[in-house]
């Protein structure tokens, strides 16, 4: 997936030089705990012993889905593209979490139902407009999957060489809970009862019946599936896109700031196909999505923030946001002990201290 | 303690007029989480529809303690002073973080042991040089332990008549685990092997001194203990003073941002003293000092991260105060349904959706 992607092997030694500059830092050795653990996975990320977290940009990839048909949604397809809107306004929970923490936003249009018109601030991936309903056939063909990763990893690729050095990914999209149950079941094995949850808000006749759709459409495809058969089975484009995106802002030595339950589950496609894109990926919250826990364990990665949050749009990778800017400050600008002049401690703790 | 210092009563119309303004926002309801009880929490502490998290002001208390003396830390004394000067130099951990999450810092020289000499950003409390030994001796008279308090008061007071709106506890102070550690098992009763911890990094030998030289300290003023009692008992000034302190911002209407284990101790007394200021105060972190989770169940509080942190200073209230700013934000700032022109979820989903 993307192999033509090069993507850069964690680099020892500075591994090394940057775990002692921590160390020597007028603080007491690993106090700063998961802080110390960011800041040495951004430097060797990045690349470099003084990784930043800014400029960083958030794309919210929208996506409309076929198998809404099946009414897996609490919400009216029409909710992406006013979402669309709403996020150019200024005024959904992510974006005024981008500029409360100080994030660049990029709307894409991975492939929303309703026709959008040109405005600033909006992509098109131009693929199709939703995919086909999952429950009764392939969500999306190999081509199309194909366009949306290169499309994802294009976008990625051009704002690391702007500049950008910390990418979150987000997504918007009426049902895309149900595709991305189906592509991390499909992928990972994981029970479709565990990870079928309520999403963006059903009841639980909603749930039971939303987990029916779901069996039916995974019996359709019966797993496991490689991502990118996963990805055309059941979609979506932006989860597709994200994915991209992923393995894109991976091999340009940008740091992935990736939010929640869908994010994840293209996170889960994408380094189930490219392992090696994983030092580069951050996972900034645990989801109340119930089953975003076990993406989670199955990716091996503990998240950094649990606020039982269950929006996506990325609002959990912005919430995140700034204790990536603190570990890279905590890097570049703390005293050591020599330079502040503060005593060590003591040799011998037990006996003498 | 502290009693001419009224704090104003939760208005009840006014939290049931903020949750709707909340509901009614672009999102599902409730699918924010945490954000939007932290939302609520703080316009009921500024009593206003419209909370701001800025300015912040951190304070760090610095104190020492005459029980070092008896070998309960892993560093020496002299490191006290010295993070003054590293603090005041923008240096240390938590200058660092409060200058990438935009908080003001006051130092306070609350009982250094060290003479200090006059610096820009440094106040003092000028009560005494340190503690007593609360080993062999009550650490502080009554008195003492008025004149910090009230100290601490009349700084948040002052802050908050100058316009902060947030004011963030931290400490700094040698063998200060050591005398939280005596307050919260006076005040609160719990088990002082569950309390006694690490602090700064001694080993499992060293913790066991620790706590034989606690055990030996408590039995001389046995529980329980008023929290002026506990207090004097044990100290320290920069305790008295983050008490004190909690008491005052929460009585001008700024919200208190608790830090660690320390200023949790000192959160403690003053909550079991006033009650009524509890829901102004924000706990920011879990730390990695095990005894911190027992004083957060006791409070009955939940923090809002959990990042392994065991430094103090205030560094987990500044890595939490985006959070503060982001909740704000999204009361302030987010579209409702109705202005945005998004489609509300539909009535039944069980059945229809």
């Amino acid at each position: 997936m993307l192999t033509e992607f090069a993507i850069p092997v964690v680099d020892a030694a500075l591994g090394e030089a940057v775990q002692a500059a921590i160390d020597f830092k007028t603080k007491p050795p690993g106090s700063l705990g998961r802080i110390e653990a960011l800041a040495l996975q951004m430097a060797l990320a990045q690349g470099t012993p003084a990784p930043v977290a800014d400029p960083a940009r958030l794309f919210i990839f929208a996506g409309d889905h076929g198998i809404v048909a099946e009414g897996v949604s609490a919400w009216p397809q029409e909710v992406t593209a006013q979402m669309v809107l709403n996020f150019l306004a200024g005024g959904a929970a992510s974006t005024v979490f981008a500029r409360t923490n100080g994030a660049e936003v990029t709307v894409v249009d991975a492939g929303v139902a309703t026709p959008l018109t040109d405005a600033p601030g909006l992509v098109r991936a131009g693929i199709r407009n939703g995919t086909r309903n999952a429950a009764m056939e392939d969500a999306l063909t190999a081509d199309e999957v194909d366009r949306a990763l290169a499309f994802g990893a294009g976008l990625a690729v051009e704002a690391a060489a702007g500049g950008v050095k910390v990418i979150a990914l987000g997504e918007m999209g009426i049902g895309n809970t149900s595709a991305a149950t189906l592509v991390a079941h499909s992928v990972a094995g994981i029970d479709l009862s565990v990870l079928t949850g309520p999403g963006a808000g059903l009841d639980a006749p909603g749930v039971d019946r939303k987990l029916g759709v779901l069996a039916r459409a995974s019996a359709r495809r019966p797993g496991p599936l490689e991502p990118a058969e996963a990805l055309a089975a059941f979609g979506g484009l932006e989860i597709a896109a994200m994915a991209g995106a992923l393995i894109g802002a991976a091999s340009a030595g940008a740091v992935v700031l990736v939010d929640g339950f869908i994010a994840t589950a293209a996170a889960l496609a994408a380094l189930a196909a490219r392992p090696e894109a994983k030092p580069s990926c951050v996972f900034a919250h645990r989801s109340k999505e119930p089953g975003h826990v076990r993406m989670l364990e199955w990716l091996g990665v503990e998240p950094l923030i649990d606020l039982d949050l269950r929006l996506g749009e990325g609002t959990g990778a912005l919430l995140a946001l700034p204790l990536l800017r603190s570990a890279c400050a905590m890097l570049n600008e703390m005293a050591t002990f020599e330079s502040a002049h503060v005593s060590e401690k003591k040799p011998v703790s037990g006996k003498d201290a």
